[in-house]
């Protein structure tokens, strides 16, 4: 009997979503690459662009997070790594991982190297890849024809442009996609697009000149998982279907293969009027089979995860439970 | 034939002498022990005692760089910890070693168990010891009456201090020796003090409660390892019968079995009049045979070190050659 071919799964974003989605795949004999976006400019990334001249590494040190060997003698870096500074004018808010891939990238000059080495010194399986090299910011443009520039702005808006939906994201200026990323996407047998801020998170990959060329080239399944919950000032009120519009209005309409909704409506007790202060709730699923295949799994997380106190960004508060999300993504293979 | 046993060595100091006896005792078969002064409050030692709230560890590190397993595998890590950032607000002048034993310390809650895992993922060779885990400063006392705090101001006095001579270095408050260092020197066969800033790296270790006790109860030889350059402010004008004389208003008269003094006179080129301009100059040998024995050999090393421009304190320009002391050092064992 021929031996079963090893499935390579490439999965888009950056942030929390894509943590769970790398966290859950990567206990399963899969070849797993993340694709990752460097658009970010809050809390330590502002640092890195303004004070470094660096790219942001954030959403690369989550995924390395995720991906690093378990093995004990690997715990005290992947602890390192998940470690944020409360104390030192200008060191407090900066992560631990942003500073480390920094040095390494002023000792070999190159972040790419930098990146690829820490990889190595985590014992990371899979491969992390920038969706980009080039520095690029994002801008938004809103319904009341305001622009807001930068990542982090658009991620948390001021009050005023927060009531108003964003009808165009774009890059400024604009970037190339990594080449090995066309390589990975036209390899995979499976292409995974979330969850996360569908603008700050998804969105912002696909807008990389060549990243949405290469998915529609790739004979790859490609499948969207929708959030759980909307946000307040990116996703309003967003129902399944607008999330899946939105997408499409980027990723162009026929490409997705799936989108892989939750099903349960348990959410961890007291969290939904915990969202509701923050004007967020579950996105209400209003979805029928389309071109793409609506695929509903119950996937909620059952653990609330708090901020830390010097986190410099807002972070979700349920997730997906990741082997439950990755036991619905191996059944698409 | 019985197994000949592996020799214990302890090496008292601080800062980048003891980097060199270390360096160049850890290619042989011997039991390495550093003891490590903590008294430390220049550049980064600054902020991680005003800022963190943690004992100074630059000398630490130096102590880790130098044992450090010199493997490839261990190259990116060994190279961090020498890494010094040249970048960012309240990040600039820091050392990547120290923002990682003081992230580590948070995550422990211990500086002792930071120390320990740090030199486990660097592959130490040996054990290095903070002398005390008291938070200590140095005072100086001067020959005008003048008290200095802060080994920072000690090491590199303003020009009105610098002219006058140290008369009694304490500490404050009081310190106890750490219990493991006792025990380290209780096994010695030799004990290595020196070489390096007489007050600020060597006596400042003496002067912790229990030190000289446990020096003088071990059955271990001890040698002092004489500078080969004056500094001035600390040792202006120094011959080395005049380091030998305070070395032992602290360590005891009757402690020292060896005294080890440079031979040679050929330094090399320029370096001189360079240290000419900061007041400094080869320490002149006027030591006779005492209760000790003086021990000549030609130890220069040819190679001359640059300062960082980020640097905070002003490093030694000529060194020790590790290969050299170290040889000079088993002979006396």
């Amino acid at each position: 009997m021929a031996k079963k071919k090893t499935k390579n799964i490439v999965v888009i974003g950056g942030g929390t979503g894509t943590y769970t989605v790398l966290k859950g795949l990567k206990d399963h004999d899969v070849n797993l690459t993340a694709v990752v976006s460097m658009m970010d400019s809050g809390g330590s990334n502002r640092i890195l662009r303004d004070e470094f001249g660096l790219l942001p590494t954030s959403d690369i040190r989550q995924c390395i997070v995720a991906l690093a060997d378990e093995d004990t003698k690997n715990d005290d870096l992947r602890k390192l790594f998940t470690y944020r500074y409360e104390s030192g004018t200008g060191i407090s808010g900066m992560t631990f991982g942003n500073l480390f891939m920094a040095a390494l990238t002023d000792i070999y000059g190159s972040q790419k190297v930098a990146i690829k080495k820490t990889c190595e010194l985590l014992h990371v399986k899979g491969e992390i890849l920038p969706v980009t090299y080039d520095n690029s910011h994002l801008v938004a443009r809103y319904d009341n024809g305001k622009q807001v520039l930068g990542e982090h702005f658009i991620d948390e808006p001021e009050e005023e442009i927060a009531k108003h939906k964003i009808i165009e994201l774009e890059l400024l200026p604009k970037a190339s996609v990594n080449r090995e990323v066309v390589s990975v996407i036209n390899n995979a047998d499976l292409i995974v697009i979330g969850p996360g801020d569908l603008f700050t998170s998804i969105i912002c990959n696909l807008i990389v000149d060549g990243v949405v060329n290469a998915i529609k080239d790739s004979k790859a399944k490609c499948v969207y998982v929708m959030n759980l919950m909307t946000k307040y000032g990116e996703t309003t009120d967003y129902t399944a279907n607008d999330h899946l519009r939105t997408l499409e209005n980027y990723l162009g309409k026929g490409t997705l293969d799936f989108c892989l909704v939750n099903s349960s409506k348990s959410f961890p007790r007291g969290i939904i009027s915990k969202y509701k202060e923050e004007r967020a709730k579950p996105v209400k699923n209003d979805l029928k089979n389309d071109h793409f295949k609506v695929v509903r799994r119950s996937m909620v997380g059952n653990k609330v995860y708090q901020r830390g106190k010097s986190d410099l960004v807002k972070r979700s508060l349920i997730r997906h439970d990741p082997k439950k999300l990755a036991k619905a993504l191996l059944s698409l293979l």
